[in-house]
Formats: C-alpha cells, sequence, structure tokens
C-alpha cells in the first residue's frame, strides 16, 4: 500500500487472479497493452528470487488520447499499471497506480479522465475481492 | 515540460531520435523491456492521428530490484517510462518520468536508487541534444 495506488489483497494463489485480473480489466473496458514478468526478468538479469509478480499495462485508448491532450507529458505515466503478485501461497495483492495521483500531477485538466478510470480500476478491485473491500 | 519529468528536445527528425535513444539508453546501462507505439495504437483503436509517439519502458533490474526492496508498491511506476514524440518534422521530444519524483512518493529509502537512475537519464538527454541543455 502506499499513497499512489490503489489495492486490493484477494485470497487466491497468484495464477488464477493474474487470469482473473485480465478477465476483469476487460470487464471494466481496459485492455492489456503491455506485460512484464518481473519475477523471470529478475532471475534472468539478476540471478535473485522474487516471488511471481506481473506488471500489466492496462490502457483504454479513449482516455489515454483525451489525457495526452490535456497534458502531452502524461505518456510519462501511461500505460497505467496494474501489479499482481503473490503475498505466500494464498494470497494475491493487486495494486494499480491511481489515476487521481496523476490527476494531482497534471492538473484540473486530467481530472475527468483520471476519475473515469479510478471508477473502473475501482470496479476490478471490487470484483477481484467481493465483500472483503480495498485495503486503503 | 512538467513537474514530475525530465525532457529535452532534439533537433532531428523522429525516427533517427528514437533509434538513438534506443542506443543511448543501452550507454547509460538501461534495457528497454516495453515499447507502445501510441501513434499506431490510436489509429488502430480510436481512428485517430497524432504526431508519431513512442513509450519505451526502460528497466536496470539492479535498480528495480533495490526499489521494489525500499517500497514494493513502486512496482506501479516501473519500468521507467521514456517518451519519443515528433514535435515538427525537425524536432523531437525526449521525456522521461523524473526518478526523484518517484523518491519524492515513496520515501527516503528510495533516495539513493532514484539518484542514480536520474543521473542516468539526465546523461542520456544531454548526449541527445549536446550543447543545447535540458528544457527544465
Amino acid at each position: 500500500m502506499s499513497t499512489y495506488t490503489l489495492s486490493t489483497t484477494v485470497a487466491a494463489p497468484f495464477e488464477p487472479t493474474l487470469t482473473r485480473v485480465r478477465e476483469q480489466l476487460g470487464e471494466v473496458g481496459f485492455g492489456v497493452i503491455t506485460e512484464i514478468d518481473m519475477a523471470a526478468t529478475m532471475k534472468a538479469k539478476l540471478g535473485v528470487d522474487i516471488a511471481p509478480q506481473v506488471i500489466l499495462g492496462a490502457c483504454r485508448p479513449g482516455l489515454a488520447h483525451e489525457a495526452m491532450q490535456a497534458d502531452p507529458s502524461i505518456a510519462a505515466m501511461l500505460p497505467c499499471n496494474v501489479v499482481v503478485r503473490a503475498a505466500g501461497d494464498d494470497a494475491t495483492v493487486v495494486e494499480t497506480f491511481d489515476p487521481a495521483f496523476m490527476a494531482d500531477l497534471a492538473g484540473d485538466a486530467l481530472r475527468s479522465v483520471a476519475a473515469d478510470a479510478g471508477e473502473r480500476l475501482a470496479a476490478l478491485l471490487a470484483a477481484l475481492a467481493p465483500g472483503v473491500g480495498q485495503d486503503d
């Protein structure tokens, strides 16, 4: 958890949670345009073992376009990362960069775009851990 | 330009600048682990024409590992984006997320990692536009 992310903890192992996150991103209107297997990267490049962790780059092209028109620099924060990482064998953390935080950085022109993205990501987290509520 | 990025404007067209950015990222010790052609994405998904723009996801695994150990949430801001976008026919903007900004978000544990990354990216920008100085 942090001040700049939204996150939830799902009571399920890593792999099925990653599958559900992909599905739910589609449900809330985001495509996945990049994917980084951080555990594989750390193993290959450093020989270090970390818990399973994947960073999905989520993009809703209409929102990205609006955001870049409001502030071209916002591209430096796109796509919106959704991080899925194992927290033990039976729990998985799902954490996204908080679009509201982007709006704090980029100013009021981005407020409505960020609100739209934020509602979608909050719906994603709620769908993943129904009844549990978000960590924050 | 923004408060959360480092950027420079190169007096050269988009394509050769993109090639130089890839080369210089290697020189300063970053690998490119994701790449998004934003212009192609906007055209394909929205039918909208924007100026040529590519987002490179730059990663130095040792720094990423240190950063994630200091603050697991930092993964939501990785890899470090380097945006290359045309600004007319003979000028290209190169803009990166500012690692110092990540440290401001994540706290002092990230300060030395961010300083290392920031020096490398500043060297990249300086190499691209020698004698011109950065925009900021």
